[in-house]
């Protein structure tokens, strides 16, 4: 896998660059839709690759393991071979869905005991059956089994779960090196710094993921209840210290003003289910503001839902069709305002990239974190 | 509204026509989706054109009565401004929706008191309004205010209530002389037969419905709950009173099977929301017959949904995916069903179009309706 710095930002540390793999070329900054299932919840893959203009889609590994399973998704030719999706795919390790579980798993050195949401059955992931299982799935970018603590959390915990986090990544990283891709293409495993909100710590996961060597690297942990300014904070110190030449992926990463913000600390990929779920229940995310569509004024509001972001949901429906849709329930409803909300985040990630090699990145920046983050 | 009738098959009386309508042409015999509140749930119109083929769709007068309403839906421009749909639109008439509120309604010689199902609103349909209603929908064609009698159905009460449909038939077609369209496009009213299942009733309705001389003319009443010969035998009857020249539509039918059967009989239209309905629950109509993909024989077929039939569905999703996420109640899946089923509805009555053209409809048809009735 290959990355490609193409520009670095004058007033801040925002970069554009160019990740090439096996299903192609992905322009950075980017934001990568959640796919939970092997489908992004009310949208064809067409529609992600035409009209939302996704380069790259998330896959979870906990949800595809257990449904619809190895052998299934194995002779089916992996996870794009199942879905039908030809872009790049990225799988997380299942690490954040089993803490998730909450009462539903116990964790030990070996790795995580879980039992299925589904049907309760017990089931073990380990840094190695991780990987196996994400050779099975076969994404182009492949995620290290780690533990995600919560926040707030108690300082030796944090430690404690760091230290393993890096064990298991050394576990994945030999086992990974004993077992070949399924499916022809080359797969790049990204491990995953955490310490949660302490500079200590991040600044030790940075350095030990970095000195990994491995072709990406993510920042995981974050954006699980912490105050903004916190995330910020790590974001920026772990930026400094993973290496410049390779991709910087924060996990789970959010709203648009967050996203912004984090472009100008240096993180170049980004993924949260926030624009699809938000979506569901109405609420749109615009160049101009945030939209709830439920509200009454939206009632006679012939407009697109945003004309300067365009493509197919303001193109073809106005405000008005959509929150009789959503106040109806209909699922036209949920499909347009999820098809929005995702053209308006990758449509927000390709203008940072244009402003990045402007390099007028900076300016724009602070009006664009105002405008996104105001309410309509 | 202008239909040219271009063929009739030898060995039955189907036909196949042209409908001309200020919103485009339809060719008969025709499958139209049922867009109940505005919107064919879980297909985008764009989906509707041009994977599907839809011709026409259908929206409902109560349901669009009730919401968005006629404050949202006249600044709108109508229906087709609102939702999108630039190709012809049929409206019923409010009077099945209202006959199914069952004990939330009042059928009287005025017309029909009724509370909305979303709030318990107190409502009256007339003959008069229920035009006014539709003036502002303004769908291409437009329904006579009828009563669709239950099966079964008292002879006396089957009687008296085709009696007062003919007397609001009269009402409708007097109040709509008065009123213009708001559009600038012509709306054709079509009265409904009804009759229950009686032969000497379907008679007097079919020869009142006929004498009225209007663009087209519908048959109700039927497809609720009675035997399918009596359906056959009723529309039979019904399609040798009515004129040739004028279209047929015979409202709410069917399976696969019924609408073969009645084109054979001489029907040119039909609308019923089982494809859309039965796609939710993982029903699936094919050419070879039907697919209950919620069955665990299909969770490794990787081969199309129907590859005859072919479309969007059955080009980009194997049996095997659309199983995974009926299956994990992924919003896609019903959206991918809902496009094949009505792919499948459109590609079928095409197919009997091109037959009767042919000359070949009437063995081709005795094939189809084995085929299209057994359980795959």
């Amino acid at each position: 896998m290959q990355f490609k710095l193409q520009a670095t930002d004058k007033g801040s540390k925002a970069r554009a660059g160019q990740l090439s793999t096996g299903h192609g070329e992905i322009q950075t900054p980017i934001f990568m839709p959640v796919g939970t299932a092997g489908s992004v919840k009310g949208v064809h893959q067409r529609e992600l690759k035409e009209d939302i203009k996704a380069q790259i889609i998330l896959g979870n590994t906990y949800h595809l393991y257990l449904r619809p399973g190895l052998d299934i998704l194995k002779p089916a030719g992996g996870l794009h071979g199942f879905n039908g999706w030809t872009g790049p795919i990225l799988t997380d390790s299942g690490g954040y869905q089993v803490y998730s579980l909450a009462d539903q798993r116990k964790i030990t050195e070996e790795g995580v005991k879980f039992k299925s949401h589904i049907d309760g059955s017990n089931h073990l992931f380990t840094p190695e059956n991780v990987m196996d299982i994400q050779r099975t799935i076969g994404a182009d970018i492949i995620m290290a089994f780690d533990e995600c603590p919560p926040f707030p959390c108690e300082l030796d915990y944090a430690k404690k779960s760091m230290e393993m986090t890096h064990r298991w990544l050394d576990r994945c990283i030999s086992h990974l090196k004993t077992t070949e891709p399924l499916y022809g293409h080359e797969q790049a495993l990204f491990p995953i710094v955490q310490g949660s909100v302490d500079k200590e710590l991040r600044t030790i996961s940075a350095e030990y993921i970095a000195s990994r060597g491995m072709d990406g690297n993510a920042i995981g942990g974050l954006s699980v209840g912490e105050p903004a300014e916190f995330m910020y904070e790590m974001t920026d110190l772990v930026c400094n210290i993973l290496p410049a030449d390779k991709p910087r992926y924060l996990m789970g990463v959010g709203t648009p003003a967050n996203i912004l913000e984090c472009i100008a600390l240096g993180v170049d990929m980004f993924d949260c289910v926030m624009p699809t779920r938000n979506a569901r229940n109405g609420m749109l995310f615009t160049s101009e503001g945030i939209i709830n569509i439920k509200n009454e004024k939206w009632k006679d509001d012939f407009s697109p839902i945003d004309a300067t972001v365009g493509g197919y949901a303001s193109t073809f429906y106005s405000r008005a069709y959509l929150r009789h849709l959503i106040m109806s329930k209909e699922m036209l409803g949920a499909q347009i305002a999820t098809v929005h909300n995702l053209t308006f985040y990758l449509w927000l990630v390709n203008a940072a990239r244009e402003k990045i090699i402007d390099g007028t990145f900076a300016s724009w920046k602070d009006i664009m974190v105002k405008k996104v983050s105001h309410r309509l």
